[in-house]
């Protein structure tokens, strides 16, 4: 791995990019339909800011194929992903095939967004602000309503430095007091 | 630990803070003196946004004592720390203490920034936006210059349910093809 320690050594942008690699991210998978069918996508950038209004934030690549339906939604569904949920966080990573072909994994709420079941939790959002960002879009979102399988056993899921980890009692250092 | 299966069973902010106190989150503290002196707090909403232009966002809760001055500040410093950084990322969660009184831990950038030489990786940037959220501030930031002591052997640290991580190969499920 490399090194980051004489700034000016590469350009800026494979500084960045191999600073974020090695930054450890939580996995969720976002869905929604904008009118065109189902879309989705796994994304490494959805963090809570307020509980108070309860309010999250992720962002879309400009370079992600399902970013302009997601940009387009007016609500949509967060799935936290938990280590069980690996697969289904690979399928939304994939490109190139049909993230809605096996319609065992998938269904609608009674509000019309597509979810996906298994997820251990998901929040139904609604769209707040898209703030452009280069040619990337941050989107804030209030979260209206939500559910999941549970399933707190299997730990969570965890990407890193292209890699996919479990955590558990075994990757605990120490427990906040 | 609760398993959310039924919604509208709790509060809908008590159920928002469970979903994400159990969304596993890279762990960062920011540092910036808006004029008044070094001011730093830990965050686990860092994320990057786009890498070119290198664009990363977090988030202020409106609950922080160190947020108004963070706010304040035109430009900051982001560490992106690993496991063996613990220390300070405890040091800069922790209320009601001088976080920047151990003058061996902190420096100054040449730019007049405060930052921590020990983390793995920071990033010096400047603040684009800052997009109220509730009581929270998103914040939108360009990096403009990187350093940090490497040190990656030690693994990456995750912040998940309240309890400190290290990723290692021991937490590896599966690498990205």
């Amino acid at each position: 791995m490399t090194t980051i320690t004489a700034p000016h050594q590469s350009s800026i942008r494979d500084e960045f990019i191999d600073a974020f690699r090695r930054h450890a991210a939580g996995v969720a998978v976002v869905t929604a339909d904008a009118g065109d069918g189902p879309v989705g996508l796994t994304a490494t950038s959805v963090s809570s800011v307020s509980a108070d209004p309860p309010l999250l934030v992720f962002s879309l690549s400009g370079r992600s194929s399902s970013a302009p339906a997601i940009r387009r939604a007016s609500t949509l569904v967060v799935h936290l992903l938990g280590a069980d949920q690996l697969q289904l966080a690979q399928l939304f990573a994939t490109s190139g095939v049909d993230r809605f072909a096996d319609r065992s994994r998938w269904s609608r709420l009674s509000s019309g967004e597509p979810y996906l079941p298994a997820a251990r939790t998901w929040l139904r959002g609604h769209v707040l602000e898209r703030i452009p960002a280069g040619d990337a879009t941050v989107v804030l979102v209030q979260a209206l309503e939500f559910g999941g399988a549970g399933g707190e056993a299997s730990g969570a899921l965890v990407y890193h430095d292209r890699t996919w980890h479990r955590l558990d009692d075994r990757s605990t250092v120490e427990t906040r007091s």
